[in-house]
């Protein structure tokens, strides 16, 4: 829930995301940094084992996640750049806040939410623990800004506002349609090994596809037949299917198997 | 903590068991729709990392956990029949409810619980998300039946009731006792390497075993030496040892080793 | 926070490092089991997947990460002794108290708090579930002593005192500096494949090394050459680099690499 009382906004949540892995204290020390800092806050894990330094792979599940999430701060640190001149950066949202380093991480969440309203650059000591590790700024830096957020102080106080033109993106990924054929990059598979791709419903309607249609599936030298479903259990045990899956994407997935399997991890696919 | 004011009972606790994996955001997804429904509440998380689709794990775990556990919801979501006929259940127990798929999951955790009171279908798109996607009912669907009866919604109001004998059970596992021979199906392994059998202390004593008896304990063609033991150190380092594990199974273990590489990793005991 | 009535010390978070994993419902009963007990506190999980028996990572990994949690009680089980003689132990620091097996796993996260002030063994069956397994002691005595201590129950009153000299301690890992030349022991290496070993910066400084150094590593038989810095990107991309780590150690990096595959999971590295 986030609150108003005159000029101060608060949130008891804070979603996060990281590359930090389980196996470490990392996660465990951005967590007691934040609950010192905002007791009062609810830390919810999205993930913590994106491949180390997966700009994309956070981005894309932060943003699918995030309309699920309550009104929060988004905190999301992949962070490949860390110690070097990148920026770190706080994203107000109509109602939230992210927060994470200048690399493309956080704007598609922030698409998500309605588009990015300011932005502010995360430069003031009094926000940040005493000393800054040159390596751990999701600990000294990403974590103690996102605590002070959630407890009200104005993202402006925490240094100073940015060009949102000028905020760094990851290049869109590619959908092209013609008559008969889509070709789609992959935007992530998931642990059932669907395979996600770029392309959206209208896209098949754009191609001219529809529910019921035998199409071929290419990835690389691969190539499967598949049919035009709404789910796993429209095909027989074992058989390919394109769905919409649950993020609103186009996706292929095998009825009670695994579509990377059958299509070997692809990062682009053909349908025609 | 479960209260109850006039009619409503309600729950600060809901417990969480999928097969989701924790590398997407679709255990993520959950938690933000069950803060959104039932703020108050507090999500135990049981375990994420079932083998997709394993429903005997799945309802192992749950019910070795749930005794443990405070009043709650257990929410359980290992459903390799989404978007099939499969039926979407509530299960009342004496000091607790249990929601997820009507495929066995929930049972055996409902025994632990004092065994089945009443069980309603999940219908009632009052208390589903507004859009429910074909291939994620655990947001769409699960996780938002959890939070409402969390919140004191009456199982009644989420849809018909249904006959308790005709919910979805898993077939037993088979223990076979005659004296002086003992065959058990496998239940779980775990990280130890520990081999939990089907089979009770009880069975132990029926087959006419005793405390630091010698037993052959044999796993398809392998076959080892154990001893009856109370813990793992009643051997020395390296040797299998039969014991009462912390769920009150048989167990085969290693002492500082593991008994799934001793093993094999089977399906099936005879101890004689 | 901590609280002190009168007497009573009560802390509203437990941590909490076990080897545990994540697959099964271990972790899972061990928060119920405290939620049950101190329903108001909050449980932060550090880890729960050390590899099982690890003592080492388990305590370095706590007591590297200590610092940044609020005060609380910290519940560490690595526990390959379990079912010995080996005692269960509650160790009082100044601002917190830590609960676990007196097998080393707790003392270098007491040293981070300060030392160890006072220390009491975990026998008063009171503060234990009603049935202790053997085999399960997070579960029915360490998790049961470290939510009694949470709500405020006096140290003195789970066991006897222990002399403070007794409790079991980690041997040291060796570090050996002459001009010129250090050679040090691996403490850890985590998920980015960074190599921390037991060394300290003043350790470099005292065998006569400055920032921007050209410095030979060597592990076992295989020699790279790396510059001293201050972070990963002081060194052009896949280089290795020697930096001051974020938890204070020495530390041997690759920019945008994994120094571990570099130097193949060292337990020794000479620095020359």
């Amino acid at each position: 829930m986030a609150g108003r009382h005159t000029e101060r906004v608060w949130f008891d949540c804070i979603s996060f995301t990281t590359d930090y892995g389980l196996d470490d204290g990392f996660v465990a020390a951005c967590h007691g940094v934040m609950a010192k800092i905002a007791p009062h806050v609810r830390v919810l894990d999205v993930t913590h084992t994106v491949t180390p330094g997966d700009v994309r792979k956070a981005a894309t599940t932060l943003a699918q996640t995030v309309a699920y999430l309550p009104p929060a701060v988004h905190l999301a640190v992949v962070d490949p750049g860390v110690g070097t001149a990148r920026r770190a950066i706080a994203v107000v949202v109509d109602d939230g806040l992210l927060v994470g380093p200048d690399n493309g991480v956080l704007l598609p969440a922030a698409e998500t939410l309605g588009g990015v309203r300011e932005a502010y650059e995360l430069s003031t000591p009094e926000y940040r623990l005493a000393t800054v590790s040159s390596t751990f700024h999701g600990r000294d830096i990403f974590a103690p800004a996102a605590a002070h957020l959630a407890t009200g102080v104005a993202p402006s106080k925490l240094g100073q506002a940015l060009d949102i033109r000028a905020l760094k993106r990851l290049p869109s990924l590619e959908v092209v349609v013609a008559q008969g054929k889509l070709v789609s990059e992959v935007v992530a598979t998931d642990r059932f090994g669907n395979v996600q791709l770029a392309a959206r419903p209208a896209d098949l309607t754009k191609a001219g596809f529809h529910d019921g249609d035998r199409l071929a599936i290419r990835a690389g030298t691969i190539e499967k037949i598949a049919y035009l479903g709404d789910t796993f259990a429209d095909v027989p045990d074992g058989d390919p299917v394109v769905i919409t899956d649950s993020a609103g994407h186009v996706a292929i997935a095998v009825n009670g198997g695994s579509a990377t399997k059958l299509l070997g991890d692809p990062k682009k696919i053909t349908i025609s």
